[in-house]
């Protein structure tokens, strides 16, 4: 059965790493004492090696310990004989070019699918969508496809941010370039507020957090979901 | 020579579209009678016949015609033998996409390389770049390339926004953004806020407007270039 969980951010302001996930990880990997940690959209700043200790901390509280696929010889096997996986945040561009680079896409959507346990934060759940033009990010390298794992039917746009009202700023507000993405694109696109997560358990898809979450489909206004919603079938 | 401007934005807060540019373009259009316009920029919302009367109505108060380059059955012709070209804002990659497709990326840089005077606002301003890889946009269409016209030896950030002190939102501010742009490229990028916008006659680069830009260079900290900056030799 698919397990995964679908982050909007890694962290809240104001708390550590991971922190106010780790109740709910503690559950959603119960059964791993060892994660296999993907540090790809990893833009610089800190090295994978760093990304992956910073990783190892959070889940040390869990006792579950971290390994970054960085230090395997052969990534295509510890995609297949992990645990558990998770993929940081990071720029979701860099993390699409990388995952097809190493030809990992279409393996680790297989994977998880066939039921190891996995974790996205930001990028690393950008990417457990359809495709990933629904990012924020910028596009610092050109990744070969837009294609993502479609662990979900949907698109999803983390960090959702809600317009300001007295802004004086004409660059376009996220609900406005969401709007523009279905100009192109039928795909549900779901914003999902720094807090929320998703919950996907085989075919069922929980909105998880205290907040709300707003969906956006082709030529329909806007919805809010209240926590709970079950999305299993948005498509 | 080389003539051309590069807005930020089309338009400033309470005021009507381009209407803080038209004593610039007055004389920046001057030998014009007529102009091009090249609204492939716009995902939806309004028509490319919309937006091209939005151009009009603007460019009617300095007395220029402007025509939509989709009224046309050659754009290649129209394009060779425009006066002038005026690219509106929207979205880059549909913008570049559009260019591609239409077989115009490297006709319109020659064009304007050669001589025939040019606007760029917002999209249309971050193609005048090197690469379209410092824009705000989401990647609503897949580009074939992220090549742009490269009328300038550098990139841009229009629209550009200083962090907010107070904010507790965790996604990227512009400026990590153009940080994680520099772990992966050398090319500069220049931050246009709103109400700015660069002057290029020839070689020479001047920083038009009343605000300060912010120049970004690999490996270096941010600076701030003041208004009549000349950033002829930024490369």
């Amino acid at each position: 059965m698919k397990k995964v969980i679908i982050a909007s951010t890694s962290t809240l302001h104001g708390s550590s790493y991971l922190e106010y996930l780790l109740p709910s990880l503690k559950l959603h990997f119960k059964d791993c004492k060892n994660l296999l940690f993907i540090p790809y959209a990893r833009p610089g700043g800190i090295s994978h090696d760093e990304y992956t200790a910073k990783a190892s901390e959070a889940f040390a509280k869990i006792n579950i310990s971290v390994k970054g696929i960085h230090e395997f010889e052969n990534p295509e096997t510890a995609i297949k004989n992990a645990e558990g996986i998770f993929t940081g945040g990071g720029n979701t561009f860099l993390l699409v070019s990388q995952l097809y680079k190493n030809n990992m896409m279409q393996l680790l959507s297989e994977t998880v699918k066939n039921g190891t346990p996995y974790l996205g934060t930001s990028a690393g759940s950008n990417i457990c969508g359809l495709s990933m033009q629904t990012t924020n990010d910028m596009p610092i390298v050109y990744p070969p496809s837009f294609q993502t794992l479609g662990l979900i039917s949907f698109n999803l746009n983390p960090h959702y941010l809600d317009p300001e009202e007295k802004s004086t700023h004409m660059g376009e507000t996220r609900e406005e370039r969401i709007k523009e993405f279905h100009a192109f694109n039928t795909i549900p696109v779901l914003g999902l507020r720094e807090g929320s997560w998703l919950e996907v358990k085989g075919e069922k898809i929980t909105l998880k957090g205290n907040l709300s979450a707003r969906l956006f489909l082709k030529n329909q206004l806007p919805t809010e979901l209240a926590p709970e919603s079950d999305l299993g079938n948005l498509k």
